[in-house]
This record gives structure tokens, sequence and C-alpha cells, in this order.
């Protein structure tokens, strides 16, 4: 028997999160900063177990039985106010489709408007699975420099001149790995290229709801004049990240294309996780919870930044998130990245290292991406005087 | 701006089944048996409220938090024990991948073992969200002609020569449409040309639990020496469709291929379905409650058969099904399907035509699949009159 396992799904996804907690797991007292969890207090327990039981109580063949193919029709309606109303999305011509987390976004845009050779344009460092799943696909990801404003627009246009672009992927608001957030102006330079080569644009914008400081900034759909962005949400940092309940927001004619392949390939998601999201949505004071939770984030992300400000070595360049769960620390470029790690792991702590964001092979980076939600802020801070105590002592005060 | 949306996602798959509905909305007392939906009545949803609130009661934090990417771990042991012990399938070196019902199954195998141009083989009359998986993929399918045995082995092997086979889809227990089930010697037949041709074999089989007469067939899986067969499986039809439960069983290397791609393009599904499905299969009898549901299949499939056979025009030839949800009735083949699904609305009663599970477009045959599970049983009796009636008047007696 010689079946050959296709190239695209033979290469297994190295994980360097699993890397770092298979690591861990042996090392006494370690504290990982690695997974990007949510922080457990800021799940509302009580409300979604109301709302599990309400539901379960009040529908129960609905929910057992086979459901709309393109999700639970309520909270399709209360998601589409919501991105009309409340984040000045266009709603002309738009639908939602619901998916199994925003995740499943990724996966089904690359599946739907791509084809094998295809080009997809990321930032240069990116979140891994939304790479790995343009590759699963068949589609090619070229990497665009980035700085503190995200993509670089002149940078964007001379890879799109190959005219084989299909769409940008892009995380502009707390991003998946660095914290930065694009900026108005860059948004709408992007966007211009966006339109003069065709591209559709995926916005992946998970983090928004959790912002602790500054103003928000418009997305790329508030925008959207042309039609042509994608726009990807969730309720796993606000409400839960297990009842896998996200979605993708957009033109009509592509949300149509995406729910034909979802249906076929996929079929619908659970219906009781999307009726719990809705009742608990719908039956706790929204606005006030997020406030909540967005104080819970910024006091997680002030105690690790305080420390990270005040005792690493000054050779180091961290990011300053306004929303989100990541700060981003930029060593020398000399760092040995390989000693580095070692050195984390000898000090009990754990960090995700630049080349697993890395959308350009060539670029591994010498940043580390530093998590300040999934642990308690005790942790948090130890953590984080580990890691900082190596910078000392690998980069020089 | 002129983005062009790929042809995979372009054609909106005509979902006979959606047609058949829409033309029923406004037809007074419309009887449908279009629809392939499990009866209200097996649905054991005392047990699953249970489940529900004893899960969540007991482990709100993980099933609210992100879970193992692979499935919930009781559950995959449940499932590993199950297949190895129950249903004799091979154990050493398998695994199991839990998915979005068996249907993410379906989809996954497509996306994973093939390329654009690939060839899949499927039966001349087969499930059509897995051959439009199939086509979404980029492969491409091969009808292969079948009779009451199911797929014809030695026309699979003439089409397997073109060396661009992948995969087999069969579907061989309460096929669906037809209600045939494969005998062993068939299945060991086309065994021996999948080995041959360095083919796996997707087996899909979703209604086996449902047998209500006649004795348990070997699966392909238990016959699998060569580790070739992934055997996809589900509780939707036991327990309840709507939880979204599935999963696939198979050789450790194809299983971690596909956790691979799935994991990237998906994502995990809910933790809190698939531990509710684990509380219920081990705080139930489930042995009893499988015997519960077939007599309730077996009812309700023995109730439209006699009308059928009493009833219909002598001309039309109806399967005898041992378990599962349809009966396969075959009109004569000078039939003029469009005036035979005309009249069937004319006497308010839809059922799917046979085009539409047709994996040769040449081939629409002149069949109707009739499902007896979704509507009560006076509704199914009074559905099965209708469809007789329109046999008589438009085949002869």
């Amino acid at each position: 028997m010689s079946f050959k396992i296709p190239q695209k799904a033979s290469g297994s996804v190295s994980s360097e999160i699993r890397i770092v907690l298979e690591r861990g797991r042996d090392i006494p007292d370690f504290i990982s900063l690695a997974i990007g969890n949510p922080a457990k207090e800021a799940i509302p327990v009580d409300k979604i177990s109301e709302a599990a039981a309400a539901i379960m109580e009040a529908y129960p063949m609905e929910i057992l039985q086979y459901g709309p193919a393109t999700g639970c029709t309520e909270l399709k309606e209360w998601i589409i106010n919501r991105m009309s109303e409340k984040k000045n999305m266009p709603s002309e011509n738009h639908s939602v489709l619901i998916t199994n987390g925003s995740s499943q976004v990724l996966g089904l845009v690359a599946r739907c408007f791509t084809e094998t050779g295809d080009e997809v344009y990321a930032e240069a460092f990116s979140y891994p699975n939304a790479l790995n799943a343009i590759r699963c696909s068949g589609a090619v990801v070229k990497g665009i420099a980035m700085d503190e404003k995200g993509m670089i627009p002149s940078e964007l246009e001379k890879a799109a001149q190959s005219g084989k672009g299909r769409y940008i992927y892009i995380n502009p608001t707390f991003q998946n790995p660095t914290g930065f957030t694009m900026p108005l102006d860059r948004r709408k330079e992007i966007y211009e290229v966006a339109k003069k080569y065709d591209l559709l644009i995926l916005e992946d914008d998970p983090y928004e709801e959790i912002r602790f400081k500054g103003e928000p900034v418009p997305s790329f759909k508030s925008i959207d004049d042309a039609g042509i962005v994608l726009y990807a949400g969730s309720f796993s940092k606000t409400l839960s990240a297990g009842l896998r309940v996200g979605f993708v927001y957009g033109d009509q004619k592509y949300i149509d294309a995406m729910a034909s392949v979802k249906g076929c390939m996929d079929g619908e998601i659970a219906q009781y996780t999307q009726k719990i999201v809705h009742y608990a949505v719908s039956h706790m004071d929204y606005e006030e919870h997020l406030k909540d939770i967005q104080k819970i984030y910024g006091d997680k992300c002030n105690a690790m930044r305080e420390i990270l400000l005040s005792e690493c070595s000054k050779k180091v360049k961290l990011s300053n998130p306004d929303g989100g769960m990541f700060i981003w620390a930029e060593l020398p470029e000399d760092t040995d990245m390989d000693l580095f790690s070692e050195k984390l792991y000898e000090h009990a702590v754990g960090a995700v290292r630049s080349s697993a964001f890395s959308s350009v092979p060539t670029i591994p980076g010498t940043a580390f991406r530093l998590n300040y939600t999934a642990l308690p802020t005790d942790k948090i801070i130890e953590g984080a005087k580990r890691f900082a105590a190596v910078t000392r002592e690998l980069c020089g005060d």
C-alpha cells in the first residue's frame, strides 16, 4: 500500500505554543506566557450557565434537531444590528454566516476565494493558524513588511503587481502577535491598494471589544464603500472561547458563496451554543459586561508592562497595546534566539518566539510574544520578572 | 471592482430538498417526505437535558475555555473502545478525531487527501453533500454503476485504471438515498480493488446503529488489514443531530493529517456538546436506548412500506431497507420526472427525485427517495398514500 498524503496535509503544523507547553511540563513551577487564552475571570460563567438552562428548557427540539445552515436566526439578526448600528458598518445587501469560532472563517475564506498558486498578503508577523489555513488551501502566503502602524501600503502594492493576489489577511486592531493597532490613515491607504488590485480584505477582528485605553479606530468594514471587506468577529474573547461561536459579516454574494461551501463541506454548527450566546448577550447588560472585562484586561496588561518596563534590558523594545492580549518584546537584532529560548526554560518561563508568526520564512525576527491574559495576575508578574531577568542576562542592561 | 468568485464557490449548490420545502410552503396541508431528519420521538430529550445541566455544573471552565484540538478526551476514549470492542475494528495504531457531525469528515477527507483533478469514486446515486464536498475541494467525482448490492467492483476497477483515483466514498449500510446494504462478499471485492489501486476508502456509516431487521454486516473498517479505511460515524441519528458531534476513526497517520488541517482551517468544536454526548451515552443504558429507537424506526418504515406495497402502481420497484431512513421508489424508465414531480405537488406531497443524488450527470434516473423518519407516523402514511396515487395515475396499475 503506497497511498501518499498530499503535501498540504502532511507537514504537521509545527506549533511553537505546543512546544513550549511540552517543554514546560517537566519544569517545576513553570510559567507559560505562550498560550492566548482569555482570562478566566472575564468569562461570565453564571450568565452562560443560566442561558444554557433556559435554552434547553425553552427550545429542546429546536436545538436537538438539524437547524438552519447559515446559523441561528435571532443571533444573526443581533449581529447584523450590532455591526450596522454600533459599529457603523454598511448593511445594505450585507449578511452574516455563523461559524465555528472566527477560526473557521480564516479557513473558509481561503478555501472559497483562492485557487492553487493564488497569493494572499499578510503582515510580516501574523497569526500562525491564518497563515497555515491559507497554505492548506493551496494558496501562497506573501508576507508584507510592517511597522508599528501595521502593513506598509507601498510594500503591499509592490507585491500586488504580480496580479496573482486574491485577498489581504489583516488583524488591524491589537494585532496578534504584536499588539499594534493600525491607525485610520493607514487603513485607508491599504484599502485603496486593495481596490486598485481587485483584492478582498479579510479583516480579522476578534480583540476589538477588549480595548482598555485610547479611542476606537474605525474598522476596514466601516469604510468599505466597495463591499470588498469580509469582517470576521467572535464571541470567544468577550463571552467564552469554548462555545466556539464566531461569524463573518460581508456582502451577500460572498456570504452566499461561503455558506454554500460550508454547507456541504462542514455542515452547520450546533444551534445550542449559538442560542446560548444569543440568550446571554440579550439578557445581560452587554455594554457593562464589556466595560468590566476591559478593566480586567487593562489591569493585567499594566501589571505585566510595568514589570517589563522597569526590569528588562534597556535594549528591549516593548509594544504598548491599547487592548487585546499580547505584548511584543523586540530584542536586539543580533540576539541568539535559540540560546534565549533555552535561558527562558532555565528560568522556568515560556513565551512564543517571533519565528512562529513570521510570514516570511527568511525573516524569523528577534522578538517574543508575551500573553498577559491566561494566567492569574501574580503569575503574570512573576513570569514577566523571569523574562526580564533573561533579557538583562543576555542583552545587557 | 471585479473580484471573481472561483467556480468551486460560485455555483450555489442546488438543493432539491430546499426546492421541495419552498414549493411546499404555499401548498395547504403539504406533506414533505424530502428531509432526512431523525424522528423526534427517537431523541432522548430528558437524558440530554440532564447531561447538559450536569456538565455545566461540573466543568464550567473546561467547557468555556479553549479545549483539546482533536476532541474531548473521554469521548474519544469511549469511541475508540466501542469501535474496537463492539464493532470489531482494528485498534492498533488507530485514533479518532471528533468533528462537527460526520458531515465535516466528508469535507475534511476531500480537502486533505485530494488535489485538483484527482478522482474520487462514488456510487451512481449517492449523498449530495458528499459529492459537493469533493467537488468544492477541486477533485472530480466519478460515479460508479451500482446494483442492489451497491457499487459494482468491475466498474470501479475500470475507473481506477486512470491512476488518478485517491479514494472511494461509500455509504454501505442502509445507503442514502437507496436504503440498500452492501453484503460482505461485495465489500471484500471493493476492498481488494482499493488495495490494488492505492485508494483509501471513506466509509460513511451514520445509519448503522438504527438497524431494525436482519443481521449486522461487518464494516469495511472491520476487515481493514491494510489500514486504508477512514470510518465516519455520528451521534446524529442515535442521540441528536443538532448537537453536531461526529467523528472519524482510522490509522493514526491519516487522523494526524486531518487534525492538522482541521486545526488551522476550522478550529476545534465546542467541548460542551461533546461532553453532553459523553455524559449521555455513559449515564444511560445505551444498548437499550438503541433497541428502543430501532423499534421506532422499524415501525415507521413498515407503516410507509405497507401503504406503498399495496397502493403503488405495480410498475414501481421499492427498496426493502433493514435500517436507516429511506425507501427508494424506482419508477419505469420512461417516466417523465418533471411531470411526476408536478403531480406530487398537486397531490400535496414532496419527495426528492433521483437526479439530486446522481453522481453521473448524464444518468438522472427515474426514482424518488422517500423519508419515513422525520414526520409523525400518520403523516408518513398519508404522504405514502398520496405518492402511491400519483404512481397509479402516471405509471398505470
